[in-house]
């Protein structure tokens, strides 16, 4: 039971997802007794897994498992193994490591749509929940993608058979995606979105406060949010319950 | 003793209040063999302790204990028991719970000033140490507040026996009370501020290194320095010791 | 051996220097299973050593040590020690402790050429690593030296027998050395620094991402870079080896 528990609001059901960049096998046991339960996914972010020892990125996934967390390697590392011919080798490492999901993404590279729609069923058969991202890590080349290009492609992954489509954010949350260089939401392209997409499978990459309070007074306690940083689960759970000053009183 | 020690300057006395967002205790407990010495107050900021287990809440409040910092919950959760009528059962829990103190504040919510007397009364008749605060969370509505209604509201708390009066800068830092949109000390409100109230007795949330240096080289050493991130408080110390390129030779 | 490891990719050796600014001795031995690896210094940045308790500070050095980890009090414990005659003491007090090194700077005070070379020699002489600093603390001080006079003094430190020279970045990377007042690398300096300097004995304070992503593109994977923050060592380590959007396909 919480403490306090007569002033907890309840809130929608909805996705929270952490980033998780390098934390400590002990470290995670003692913070999940207190974040354990607002968390659904952990995302290993990009390659940081392949610099980590095998036996302690087990461990940290087992960790996790304990309370009901899902975990999956950053696209990064997706990216990687596809662009080297080694897509099997990977869903394989991934099986062995204990990993719930995959994220497919070409945030770094080119993969065509018959590659895309190939990974995800290819994923997707061997067991794993598949995440897929639209958006690309450049600046430069994520700025070309219009919110048409991005609809298109989300309504494609969902089609091929995605559990959720991640929108770029980033760790930074600027520049990128539906984030403005002071990482503002671009309101009208965000407009057009939700009305193009089923918002129940979008996972909103929002690193920032100002990002995770627009989003949920936009959609609701129960947005799906991610990149979170994992020092921020609690603030973001008073965020969706309106016991933080933000969201206090409006939601 | 400290390493180093014929190199350690005395500071006068002062308050170190430590914004904890959501620490697990074996880290607190960790943690404070490090910090412990530096710090008075640790305040579990806005809603946080409502959305944690009351035994964790418990365990942490109670290893905050063993290094002599007192505990209170953010102004926020007050807020949100006032306005739903449950002062009462707020005080209770925060007895049960063993915090120390209590944060009386009107940063999301209208509070008359008759109410706010009151609340302050009836928190220091239950034993409670009481913080109070001045400030709006919502910069359209701080930036209603003149230098004068702040200086007028601090004295107003003290008479009604509030210990430490806090004034708000959130965990930004940025667009609220003394601090512009840079973050930067408004000076000429500050300097105003010091001719007007007794200025052992406010705390300035201060969470950024350039705010925690101005005050200090103000105010001295053992200046009263509030929502300090955990993470800074060994920082702080050398700041308030001369020990900090930023300070050294000039405290 | 890591997870993923045929998708790992070799880097040249080079330094990955850390800034431990009061972290807990537990927390550290749990955290070097994820990273110890890829550490080959730690500075107790600047006074923050004298802060802490002998004991602590001993514990952790000799918990860094198992690892391998070379560590080393921040430069203004020097100037401190050094502006107030007790340079012997110091290095006594860093022998007891179990520092391998001991940073010479003058971020914070006037030292005269021959006393730099007299406190190099001296620390070499008691069998110190010695890790010189070029730069000041100050935004107008260090302003006014121009990359001639840096350039100058990285050269003199190592003919007096200096082991490495650290390029001044602060905490912040903001507006002191080579970095501009947004974070930006000052390229046409840091190309006449190149030519001028032995860039293998050159370790460049380097805090935020985008400042390693560019000394990584320039000087390659083994580049020294100092002031990593504890929690951007796994990170960083992805840069060096092409596993993060920023350097992927680029090394």
């Amino acid at each position: 039971m919480n403490a306090f528990s007569f002033l907890s609001k309840d809130r929608d059901e909805g996705i929270t997802m952490v980033l998780d960049k390098g934390l400590s096998p002990n470290f995670i046991m003692d913070y999940l007794r207190v974040c354990g339960k607002h968390i659904d996914f952990v995302k290993f972010g990009w390659g940081t897994s392949a610099v980590q020892d095998r036996d302690v990125v087990k461990e940290k996934i087992s960790i996790y498992k304990e309370y009901g967390i899902k975990t999956y390697p950053g696209g990064t590392l997706f990216e990687a193994a596809f662009s080297k011919g080694m897509f099997d080798e990977f869903l394989e490492e991934c099986k062995d490591l204990g990993f719930d999901g995959v994220e497919i993404s070409n945030g770094s590279m080119d993969l065509s749509l018959e590659d895309r729609k190939y990974a995800i069923k290819r994923a997707k058969d061997e067991g794993f929940i598949v995440l897929t991202e639209v958006g690309k890590k450049s600046v430069e080349k994520d700025r070309e993608l219009t919110i048409g290009d991005r609809i298109k492609l989300i309504n494609f992954d969902l089609e091929c058979g995605s559990n959720y489509v991640i929108i770029e954010g980033r760790e930074s949350g600027k520049c990128i995606g539906l984030f403005d260089e002071k990482g503002n939401i671009k309101k009208d392209e965000l407009e057009i979105l939700a009305k193009s997409v089923d918002i129940k499978k979008v996972i909103f990459e929002a690193p920032n406060k100002n990002q995770q309070v627009e989003f949920i007074l936009k959609f609701g306690s129960g947005v799906n949010l991610g990149n979170i940083a994992y020092d921020e689960v609690i603030s973001l759970e008073t965020l969706r319950r309106g016991l933080r000053g933000d969201t206090f009183g409006k939601i």
